[in-house]
């Protein structure tokens, strides 16, 4: 028979089972701690009517989306989470409750141009709380706790939740005069980490077409920067001379005064006056979160408020506060990069039980036992060569192998052994459960990200 | 602005968050469950090249699936998790290590006529176990132990799992000169639990055009039953006249041999003749997992033995073992029939906190304390009436509330109401931990299906 070549497509990850171990633990990590922050999970679609998820229309999405017939449908694969949140939120409306919170972790589709580290089927992690109508502030204030305790949980503690506020910004330009230019300005400021603030101040005054003193006023109010208190105090200068700002600077000053009620370190939070999140559609609070030894990645979780999430299908306002973790290109960059934990167990079982009699009677009932007492156990029973069933268990990486043969069934004990050090203990069931349990616990509680 | 109705495609389950709750806790017990027989966690594109997932083409399959151009690409959407696997194995042969056990939980896609209870984007829950050239019995009777851990983990106690034998049939089939027809015969023996034994018995004779002693020969063969000790012992009557027979008998006997090492209850364990499973490829034993009392689900669980996952992509001999869960369906229906358990919460969160106060500082930390406990926490503080915020705490569901006002801030203490029996208790934070924690963890590890 003629055979096709078992090819994935590029651009779609598919892991070896070691890396989708991991994979999943960084998810479980995710899923931990959003719930623990009553944010719902939810599920929705991967395909969506066209004309649904279309709504908005126009821009990059468009050309990137997949879309496609089948029968009569114009159908599309959604291309974020937060297009089939505005859909579900308008959809159920009357069934929700406000402040709705959601997290959804899904793969999301754009068929962007093949390159390196870039993904056209990658997973979203985020959150969302959705206000009917209003939505209180110290929402705005609560999501740098969730992203301080997720990087924290990861195993990351060198990391900066950067936080500004797009009032602040659009009062600031409105104050100057220069409202029309804002997006230009901001697009334009957004290259200061990379060209620096000498080629920033040429572009404002060469391409966006400012006068140099105007272009002088946005240098300095971007060149702000110490302790958030520092920050506060110099933007405390500006105060009564537009009132949106002002508004933007009392919205700031609240998400900084909550930071260490919630527990945020202040060398994970600065208030960062640079940062302006691209879409259009933030609002207030805008936040972006980088690993603060490897700046070179960009932001891995960003987000900010928004005043009308579902406009395109309902009349009622929405105004929510979101995130979102890019997490298939995360991975990727850790996995590149080697900052993937070494600890993390790879192995598909904590304990692989090698019987060495005819008889599986003993060696089946020890391993319901150990998976009674919360282990992943594998039983091999392969009729091979002993050689060849430990170069198994070596290329598996199990962290312990048991051994059950008649010496074992007679004492009904275990022959157990440590595959790291070496050490191999005979253990009576229950003892087995313990000495391998606790080892497993550390390695499955470890950190995932090295530092 | 003009609105686009936010609807949702139909043939796609789409739950409310409640609902949701319920079929993520599913979810998790089968991957606990997976998890701990060994099965390492896959996750492959949703979208493949149609030439790779078409490569055994033609049949029903082709007709249903989802594909579409990008570009110069010919894709396809996934139908099933088996061809993705075969893919995977052939694809990275080299780096995996046989037996390969795999588990995936994942959405594929049928663009079947829409009706009732039938779905086009759907999960199925996956195990597999692939050999290299070979693969012992024994790992054919591990798998209805994990089919019952599965379901008693669900929380059901009424199921049965079916067991036959693919060997035994085409054994049989043979002896009687009938291997020609052996497909016909078996399609029209699967009818026997809807229009009974005797149009079965017409059918063969003036459809399948048997003589009536062949007929009859099927009729008998088929209507063994009994315990699974008698149902052996009259097979083995049939011993010595095919080699192909004799071989699925002493697979069958081995498989039931196990069984109660394993931990499988005889109530739970049958060997059913009339199970063939329509698919080609099985080749040894085959399964099926009816619910005793709502036989009218069909087979909830389902899998065999093949010989050969991959011969498409490659000329190495990968035999295994599966089976597979269309979890949609299954949640579906349990859904529809009130099958739910009501223990299980469908709340976002086990203790919403009520601040009453504008200072929040101790109502945030305490709820980073309750959070700390392993508890989920919303901290509600949206400006509202008393009466808008106990409502909220209905709607939602939540089991515990917690009130923080100046009385309890000036005691450093929590007044905390158990919303379901509506007992109120003014607790230290420990102590608020402790009794929620208690009464979470019961209604978080309980039955997920009721009987």
């Amino acid at each position: 028979m003629s055979k096709v070549m078992p090819r994935t497509l590029s651009g779609f990850m598919e892991l070896l089972p070691g890396e989708q171990q991991i994979m999943e633990r960084m998810k479980d990590v995710l899923r931990e701690t959003y719930s623990s922050y009553g944010f719902t999970p939810l599920d929705t679609p991967v395909i969506e009517s066209a004309e649904v998820l279309l709504a908005k229309g126009g821009g990059e999405t468009e050309k990137q989306i997949y879309r496609f017939t089948k029968g009569d449908s114009d159908l599309a694969l959604r291309f974020d989470l937060t297009v089939p949140l505005a859909k579900y939120v308008a959809a159920h409306y009357a069934e929700l409750s406000f402040p709705f919170r959601r997290y959804q972790i899904g793969k999301v589709y754009r068929g962007e141009r093949a390159q390196r580290g870039r993904f056209r089927e990658f997973y979203q992690a985020d959150i969302d709380i959705i206000g009917d109508g209003k939505l209180d502030i110290t929402n705005e204030a609560e999501i740098p706790a969730i992203i301080y305790d997720t990087f924290t949980r990861l195993g990351v503690s060198r990391f900066q939740i950067r936080v500004n506020n797009r009032k602040l910004l659009n009062g600031f330009y409105a104050m100057n005069g220069m409202s029309e230019k804002a997006g230009e300005i901001m697009r334009t400021v957004d290259k200061l980490d990379k060209i620096g603030a000498e080629k920033v101040r040429q572009l404002l005054i060469d391409e966006v077409k400012m006068l140099p003193c105007k272009a002088e006023n946005v240098m300095d109010f971007m060149a702000i920067c110490g302790t958030n208190d520092e920050v506060l105090a110099a933007l405390e200068r500006y105060r009564g001379m537009d009132a949106t700002f002002d508004e933007g600077l009392d919205e700031l000053k609240t998400v900084v005064k909550y930071l260490s009620a919630f527990g945020v370190s202040e060398e994970n939070f600065a208030v960062d006056l640079t940062i302006a999140r691209g879409l259009d559609y933030y609002t207030g609070t805008v936040y972006e979160t980088i690993m603060l030894d490897h700046p070179e990645i960009g932001s891995v979780c960003s987000g900010g408020r928004y005043d009308n999430l579902a406009e395109y299908y309902t009349d009622r306002q929405l105004p929510g506060v979101g995130i979102s973790i890019g997490l298939t290109r995360f991975f990727y960059v850790l996995n590149e990069q080697g900052l993937l934990s070494d600890e993390i167990s790879r192995a598909p079982c904590d304990a692989l039980i090698l019987p060495m009699t005819e008889d599986l009677g003993f060696a089946i009932s020890a391993a319901s036992a150990l998976r009674r007492a919360g282990l992943r156990v594998q039983l091999y029973t392969e009729k091979k060569k002993f050689k060849a069933k430990m170069s198994y268990a070596d290329k598996i990486g199990t962290p312990f192998t048991v051994f059950v043969g008649e010496d074992e069934i007679a004492a009904q004990s275990l022959s157990v052994k440590d595959m790291r050090t070496g050490e191999q203990r005979a253990l009576s069931v229950s003892d087995a459960c313990a000495w391998i349990g606790a080892q497993v616990a550390t390695s499955r509680n470890g950190a995932i990200i090295k530092e």
